[in-house]
C-alpha cells in the first residue's frame, strides 16, 4: 500500500483526491492536513466522507508526515506551495504538487505572471512536469511532480500532434475554453453565488490569463518550436468540465481523415485520450481521467475540440496518475 | 406618475422591484438609497439595468427623498429595517416595507423569533399586511404596509379557503416548502456557492424557521380560530421559485371536485390567484405575480399545492401590487 | 471473477451499474443485451464508457447468457421484466431485477396498480426483496432478488426504527419526496426537455404513485402491522438525488436525542446508512450508495429526512449491494 | 392598438413574443395558429398564460386573419414559412418571419443550405433584413420582414463596426459561439434530455451551420466587401442565452480604448446595443432585448465579445422591434 497524505485538504481538488483515492486497490489516505484555522475531522469538512474516510484534518507536522505517508499530494495554492514543498520533500515524502509554483521553469516569467518572489528557484529545474502524455519519462522516478493546469492539460494534449507534425503555424493559435464553475475553487464570491452563476456564461481574463504561458511552455518543450497561443477561457453553469475549441491556421493541406489517422497513432498507447470521429462532451468525461479529443477541418481551419473533467484530468486524476508512475505501479490504476 | 424611492437597492428584492416599475406604467423610480460602503451607480451594482435605468444609488438622505418620493420601497433586512421606517414615514413618504419587522404584531414573538428588542412597537398596530387578496381592506388608505414573507404567501392562499371554511384540523397541518436559491439572499456563503448548491437539495431550519409563526398568525388572524403549522423549508438548486405541498386533516368528507369549487369561488376575483386542476409548477409562476394552487384529496389528507415566484409575488411584485393599492391605481397595473 | 450480464443496457440505471461494476474488483461485465432495433457497441450507446468497456449490446440468446454470466441484472421496464425473468433463470442465472414485476407480493395489487396480468405469479413467492438493511436474511442464497424502488428505499430505512419502536401512528405517515430528473428514465419527453425541466418543480402523480403500496408492503413485512402511507413524489431540476421529509404522528412522546439513539443503534452495523446529526443534502450522497437519515422532533410531529442517489442506492448500487449478498462476497465490494 | 396574430403559436419564439406582447402597451394580440393537431386553448399549451391570455389556438384561416390582425409574426420552422407567408401577405398583414425562408438573398444558396426548393423566390428581394442596427432604412414601410438568426444576430453586431472601418481581414474571423438549449427547440430530444443536457456542452455542426452564410451576408451586405467567417457553435445547460467570443486578424495597429471609441460612437444612437468595458455575461440580457458587446485587444487578435438572450434580441424581441418600425411606433416602446 501506497500511504498518501493530502496538504491542503480543504478544497476541491483536495475532496476530489479522495473520491478518487478511496476506489484506489494500492493507496491508502493515512494524513490530511490544512491551516490551523480549517482542521476538523474530514466528515465536517466534506460530509460525503461519512463512512468510507475517518481522519482528522491537522495543522501539518513534518515528523507525521515522514512517519505516515510515501506521498504528499500538494492541494496548496499558488505561492503557498513553494513555502511547503521543500519541508515535505525533506521529511522524505515524494510530491506531487497541485499548484504552478513549480511548472513554469522560467523564474522571470514565474515571477511577472504570478506577481511573486519564487523562494524556491533551485528546485523548479529538479521539478517533472506531470503532463504523463507528453512528458512521461521525466516523471518515472521523480521526487517532486508539478501536477499540470486544467486548462493547459486539455489544450496541451489537443494540441501536441499537430505541433509535432508542423501541420499548423506555431504563433496562429487559438484556445477558447468553457469551465464548470468548481474550477474557481471553493472560496465563496459573489460571481460564483449560485443565483448569480446559475444560467450564466462568461469570460474573464481576457489576454491574461496565467494558464496562457504554461500552455506555450508545454507545448514550446515539447515541440521544439516557440509557440504562441491567444487562450480565452470562459466560466459557464456546470459543477464540472472544460471543454476547448481551438482553432489553428494550416501549413498545409491536410484532411479530417489524415487528422484522425495522425491523433490515433500519436495517442495509440495512451489509455486516457480518447480520439473521437466527433464533438466531445464535458458530460462524457465528468468523473473521469479521460481527455476526449476530435481533431477536424473546417472552413481553411483546423479545428480540435478537447473536453476534460477539470477536477479529475484536470487536477485530481492527473496527480493520481502521476502518483502510479512515481511509484512504479500501473499508471491506470485506480483510474479507469 | 407615482414616484418611488428604493432603499437598500443592492439585493434581489431590489433588483426585482426594479425589473417590475421599469415595466410600469404609472411609476417612475426617482431615488436609490443604500449603506454608504455599497454605493455606486445602479448599473455597477446591476449590469442588467444599463441603458434602462440611469441612478446613482446614495446613502440615505431624508430631505432628499422627501423631495424626490412618494412611496419608498423599504428592501432592508430584518432589525435594520425599523430604524429606518420611522423616518421614512416621518419624511412623507408611504412605505411598503419588505422586512419582517412591522409583520408580527405581538411584540414578545416578535422579539423571540427575531432575537432582537423592537424599537418602534407602537407602530406594529398601524401597519397594514400586504397579502391583498386576504386583508385588502386594511391595506387601502395605508401609509406602511409590512409586504409578507415568501414562504407565508405561498402557504396562507393555499390554506385560506379550507380554514375559512373549517373543513381542517386548525392545529394539523404540514407546509413542506422548497425555495430556489435566491430565498437566501444575495450574499456569498459557501452553501449556496455553485459547485455546492447545483445539484443539491437539503433542508434547514428544522422546526425553527421565523415564517412559521408568521403564517400561523396570518390564517389565525383571517380565520379567527387558533392555527398550529409545522413548517418546513429546503432549498434546491433552482434561481427562483417556491413550491410548497401542504398535507392537512380533513374534518369532514369533501371532494376534489367539492374543493375546486371552493377555490375557484374564493378567489373568483382575484386576478393573482391561479386555481389550477393538476399540480402546478414553479416555471409557469417564474417572473409573475402569480399563485397557482391546485387542492386536492389525496390518500385521506386534503392536500394543496401553491406556486410562487418568491422574488416577485414572494416579494417585490407582492409589493407593487400593495403600492397599487396604496396609490389607489388599479391593482394590476404594471403586474400582468 | 463473477461475471455479470446487463440485460436492457440501454437505460440510466445500466449506464450506472456499468460505472459502478467496472470499479468493482471482483466482477466483469461479460454480456449486454437490449432489443434488436437498439442495438450497438456500448459505446456508441454510452460515450463515456469508451476506453473502459468494449462490448457489443445483443439481442438477448439465452445460451450465450448461460455460457457468458453468473448474474444477470435485469434493467428492463416493469412489465417487460416478467416476460424475461423466466427465461434468465431457466439458463441458470442469478438474476437482480431493478423492475417492479416481482416486488410485490400481492397478484392482485400488482395487477391493479400495475394495469397489467402478471404472467409469472408462482415466483413471486420466490423472489427476494432486495432491501439488505431490512430483510437481509431472505436475500442470502437467493437466485432472484426484487431491487426496490427508489423512493421506497429512502422511505422505508427511514420509518423502520420508528415503525418497529411503535413510536408513530402506522396510518398517518406523509413522505414528501422529490427526485431529481433521471428517476424519469431516459426517454425523451417534453415535460423533461431541458428548457421545460431546467428552473422547474413540479409534483406529479397525487395519490397514486405505484412506489406507495410498495412502501407500505415493505414496511408492513417488517414490522407486522398493517402501514399505511400518504407519499408524494416531485421531480426538480437535478440529474440525480432524492430527498424525503417524512412526517410521523407520534404514539409517545420521544426526544430528538432518544431518536438519535434508536437510529444509530438500528443501523449500528449497516455500511450503507448513515445516521446525521443534520438535515442530510442530496450532493453529499451523489454518486455513493449511502442513506443518509436525520431522525428528529418538531412542533410535534416525528420528522425524518432521508436522501440517497436515486441511480445508487435507489438502483443500481443496490443491485450490486445484491449481488454481492447473493455471491457471498462481503457486502460493501465495490461500493465504498 | 396594433392587432398582432401569431402564426406557429406553439414554440418557444411564440411563447417569448407573448410574453413580450403582453407588456406591450401599444399591441393586442388577437389571433394565434398552429397546425391542427397541435390546436387547444393557449393557456393549454403554456398554463404561464393563464389569467393573461384567453385565447384558442386555430388552424390558421386567412378571412380570419385579415379580419383580425394587421400584423403577423410567423413562428415557423424553416420551408414551412414559404408556404405561410405569401397567403399571409395577401390577406393583407404585415408579416415578422422568423424563420430562415426569407433571410437568403440568394436562391442557390438557400437551396444548398436548407436542402429544399424555394418557393417563393420572387418575394426574397423584396423582403426586408430585419436587424434594425445595421439594416434600418430598409425595413421602414416592408410588408415582410425577415427576422435574423439568433447567432447572426450577435456575431453581425459585434463586427460591423470592426468590419466597416476595415480594421480588420474580412476572411480571416473566427466566431465561438455557445447557446443556451431553448435554440434547439420545443421539440423533446435525446441530446436535450434533462439528465443529458444538463451539467454538458458540446459543439455541433462543425462547419456546417446554416448561420454560417447568414453571418457572411449580412456583412457582406453591410460593407461591401466579401466576408467570411468560420462559426462554431456549442450549446451548454442553460435556458437562454448566446455568448460568443470572436477573434479578428488585426490590419493595422489599434488599441483596446480606440476599439472602445469606435464602438460608442457606431453604436451612439442604438437603444438595444451597449458597448460595455468589460467581458459581457449571459445572465445580465437575460429576459432583455439587449446586445452587450466589449471589443478588446488580445495577444496581437482584436477579440470582441457579445452576449444576446436567443430568445429576446435573438427571436421575438428583435421582431417586437421590427414590429414596432414597420407600424411607425417608437422601436423601442415594449421593449426596455
Amino acid at each position: 500500500m501506497i500511504r498518501v497524505a493530502i496538504i491542503g485538504a480543504t478544497g476541491y481538488t483536495a475532496s476530489e483526491s479522495i473520491r478518487i483515492l478511496l476506489n484506489h486497490p494500492q493507496t491508502k489516505i493515512t494524513y490530511l492536513t490544512a491551516l490551523p484555522q480549517e482542521c476538523a475531522p474530514i466528515t465536517d469538512i466534506f460530509p460525503a466522507c461519512r463512512g468510507r474516510l475517518d481522519l482528522p484534518v491537522e495543522p501539518v507536522d513534518l515528523e507525521k508526515l515522514a512517519d505516515k505517508a510515501d506521498v504528499a499530494l500538494g492541494c496548496l495554492p499558488h505561492k503557498v506551495a513553494m513555502d511547503f514543498v521543500p519541508d515535505l520533500l525533506q521529511a522524505g515524502v515524494k510530491v506531487v504538487d497541485f499548484s504552478a509554483d513549480y511548472r513554469i521553469h522560467d523564474v522571470d516569467l514565474y515571477e511577472k505572471v504570478y506577481q511573486v518572489k519564487h523562494t524556491d528557484k533551485e528546485r523548479l529545474s529538479e521539478a517533472a512536469f506531470g503532463l504523463p502524455e507528453l512528458f512521461r519519462k521525466s516523471i518515472v522516478g521523480a521526487t517532486l511532480v508539478a501536477n499540470p493546469g486544467c486548462y493547459p492539460t486539455a489544450a496541451s494534449l489537443a494540441l501536441a500532434p499537430l505541433l509535432q507534425e508542423k501541420l499548423i503555424a506555431p504563433d496562429d493559435i487559438i484556445v477558447n475554453a468553457v469551465s464548470g464553475a468548481s474550477g474557481a475553487g471553493r472560496k465563496a464570491a459573489l460571481p460564483f453565488h449560485f443565483p448569480e452563476m446559475n444560467e450564466n456564461l462568461f469570460a474573464y481574463a481576457v489576454g491574461a490569463h496565467r494558464h496562457m504561458p504554461e500552455i506555450e511552455q508545454i507545448l514550446t518543450d515539447f515541440t521544439n518550436q516557440k509557440v504562441q497561443v491567444l487562450f480565452q477561457p470562459h466560466v459557464v453553469c456546470m459543477d464540472r468540465g472544460i471543454f476547448e475549441s481551438i482553432y489553428c491556421y494550416p501549413l498545409t493541406n491536410v484532411t479530417a481523415d489524415q487528422l484522425a489517422e495522425l491523433y490515433h497513432t500519436f495517442y495509440a498507447n495512451e489509455p486516457f485520450v480518447r480520439v473521437l470521429a466527433k464533438p466531445p462532451a464535458t458530460k462524457n468525461v465528468a468523473y473521469s481521467n479521460f481527455c476526449d479529443i476530435f481533431p477536424t477541418v473546417a472552413k481553411g481551419k483546423i479545428t480540435v475540440f478537447s473536453a476534460i473533467d477539470n477536477l479529475v484530468k484536470g487536477a485530481a486524476g492527473q496527480a493520481v496518475q502521476n502518483l502510479n508512475i512515481i511509484s512504479n505501479i500501473p499508471e491506470t490504476t485506480g483510474l479507469i
